[in-house]
């Protein structure tokens, strides 16, 4: 067979041993408390049906869906005319039934529909698995990401809201990474474009706004104009994007901005049960009111949430929202949701930015059996299987090499003890056990071994 | 947007929660044991670049291999002749530059040598994660499911083998499972194939032998008849098709029968070894010599192993083999490997059918706290607070439902303790712990609660 230079696809990674370990030890501090709130694990299949997803991303959504090709003679079922075509897009869902999931929240309100009969609502699930979007790979952008997902479905209360801002706290605050969570509501949104009389542009408004971090207010409003929304309204906007003000006054400008909007005032009044909540719960971090915050996502409906690292400008590494309507979708009414999802690749990067996983991390093995040959592997086949039974990590060398090279296989893989065995150890008794970070060596007894380890590691 | 009936791609599955405990009680074990041996976890990405995979699993792999259609236009790069042409085959590779992974062997042999400078060698990975077959589905198989490999690249000692079969051993001895190892080589395959004069047909071979099992005698007989294997060359392979031999007698046998043959002898020489250290460590599962076996995958190229589970007709639930000229596809030379793969799937399946999951497995909630209003909810938030911080999974019923329906809901979800905040219980301070087992109540302060449920679990 042809050599092959060894590559991925873009976007895409492998994982060393040290970086599993470092991922998951933030996978379980987020798991740990998703259970501590009640919320119980689900999965779901990489594979969704093409139609589950298409349309529920917006346009540019469903562009980066990766779709998976039939099976078999995928084209025999393609018209002739069509096929010579050539339109790609028009194409795919023919020779494509099958797709990669593209985030987690539309697979769980599937979930959710096809096994209502199985689950209890108020239903709290976690899932933390991989999606994958056909994305321009960047700094912190991946192809293939895991997403931590923990949603309560069937249930209106705000408390469920204030839950999720818990979980995000505890999170962070275990992770050690100080941040600021922002939070907002669609109703609001809608109230303001009712406003400024364009509840027909919606979609566009919060498409627009969701970017101005990232492209600026004179952009924001450059994009607006373009979108037909006329000059005075797009300056009636302007106190809205450049507000500077406490948490208060927010409230007190909207409630005057909004008060002939039966949709706004819904939004504000939402935002203030939680405000009022988190007020009594005090969590450790910074949480605001920004009126400018979006989401891109077109199913939210209530509630949105995002949250920032402080002092790193890295995106958002945590967000989510309320979805009235996903359910529905697949059949199911009155089946209101809200979630949040953890962006792990991210956290791991700010992590790793800041220095912040512990430094004893990766699961190392304990105990390298050195192999001087043949008859001594024998001899040591028995004590490998008693040190394992007493819950030592243990190798033998499996190759008879240079007692250096052996020696060397320790030292890279942090092994911290080596237990030498040759002729003369097997005939007395006696064993050698190596320390590896101190070079001192004691002489112990087969049965002796797994109790030094354990007191002088 | 239309109302669509939810359901999944077939061959693939939903998890509830208690089917993830499950699932997870499995992984663990697998990992522990993994680790114990001194084996690191890795983790590739799904998608491979369709190169990677094609012609590492036969023609009948290549077909079932899912393919990820290009993302954009991808249709302008085929030729219009040949897309008139409607050859599926021929214009996937033109469409898919990727496609998703088929078992976690290719991509770790692809991993090792693109790493190689990040890894010590002999390197020993693990990696627990789903793959993707087109395969037809059918009880036990699926379309995505989990392999939970294990390998040692970059030693040919048969030490790994062993190894390697102590790993199966401990694993299902603490799973509870009563299996057979099943032990080959193929090289005494080949050396078989060499004294009937067909070393140019071993593929053949070893792809009709391996499905003995399956089809019975009858059917080898007649499908070596059909690739041209000659009646009297079928007729000397009688006495291995219908063996029945203790491991000496079998051992005998070969090496008279191999005796002109290199590769053959190499290959009972390499059993013998294994065996001999088996001897030594008294594995407490059966292991037994199968000359039979064959293995469907092209890379094995020495030792090969199968587990069944004793007792039941479903198929091998562990497997795999030595390789030595994978690395080398990708460019890497004198790097021989030998793993194996749990099939986590058929395990689960095995063991749900034996009941041998622990009873407890689920992690759940437990306590509830009743949400009898606004005011009640409040008071309760500094409550659910406490408790997480002292480790108690705990709920608030996000709603105020009717007592019944919490309790209910309680009820279905196996949360042991119910905590009652009313009016009264607000003024006093003196709150209603209820078990949904016993039916009891007590009456508690706020500190008290934690200890209470913790005594009484």
């Amino acid at each position: 067979m042809a050599k092959e230079k060894p590559s991925i696809p873009k976007g895409t990674r492998d994982f060393l041993p040290i970086e599993i370990s470092r991922r998951n030890y933030i996978f379980n501090i987020i798991e740990n408390a998703y259970q501590l709130y009640g919320f119980k694990p689900i999965e779901t299949p990489a594979m969704e049906h093409l139609s589950t997803l298409m349309g529920k991303y917006g346009e540019e959504g469903d562009r980066l869906i990766f779709k998976i090709l039939n099976s078999g003679d995928y084209l025999s079922s393609v018209p002739d005319d069509l096929l010579q075509s050539k339109k790609s897009a028009k194409i795919a869902p023919k020779i494509c039934e099958k797709a990669l999931r593209y985030d987690l929240t539309v697979p769980f309100a599937r979930y959710v529909v096809q096994h209502q009969h199985n689950l209890s609502f108020p239903f709290r699930r976690y899932q933390i698995q991989p999606v994958w979007r056909a994305d321009r790979p960047q700094r912190g952008r991946y192809r293939e990401f895991f997403q931590c997902d923990g949603d309560i479905i069937g249930s209106n209360s705000m408390i469920n809201e204030l839950e999720l801002v818990n979980i995000i706290d505890d999170v962070f605050n275990k992770l050690g990474i100080n941040v600021t969570v922002k939070i907002n509501n669609r109703k609001i949104l809608a109230g303001i474009v009712d406003k400024i009389g364009h509840s027909d542009k919606f979609t566009e408004f919060t498409t627009i706004i969701d970017k101005l971090e990232k492209i600026g207010v004179d952009k924001v409003n450059e994009e607006l104009g373009q979108k037909g929304i006329e000059p005075e309204a797009v300056n009636a906007l302007q106190p809205i994007l450049h507000m500077d003000a406490v948490y208060t006054e927010k409230i007190e400008y909207l409630r005057t901005l909004l008060k002939e909007s039966e949709v706004g005032m819904e939004g504000v009044n939402e935002i203030v049960e939680v405000f009022d909540m988190l007020d009594e719960v005090q969590p450790s971090c910074e949480v605001e009111l920004d009126i400018t915050l979006a989401r891109g996502l077109n199913y939210y409906t209530g509630t949105i949430i995002e949250v920032k690292a402080k002092d790193l400008n890295i995106g958002s590494i945590c967000g989510g929202g309320r979805y009235d309507d996903l359910a529905s979708i697949f059949g199911m009414e009155d089946m209101s949701g809200v979630g949040i999802s953890f962006g792990a690749d991210r956290i791991y990067d700010v992590m790793k930015e800041k220095d912040l996983f512990p430094e004893k991390i990766e699961t190392f093995t304990q105990l390298l059996i050195v192999n001087f040959g043949q008859k001594e592997q024998k001899y040591c086949l028995s004590i490998a299987k008693e040190m394992r039974k007493q819950g030592i990590l243990c190798e033998i060398y499996p190759d008879q090499a240079k007692i250096k090279k052996q020696m060397q296989y320790a030292d890279k893989n942090n092994i911290p003890f080596v237990l030498i065995v040759g002729e003369k150890e097997m005939s007395t008794g006696d064993l050698t056990l190596k320390s590896m970070k101190t070079g001192e060596q004691v002489t112990v007894s087969k049965s002796d071994i797994a109790g030094y380890i354990s007191n002088n590691s």
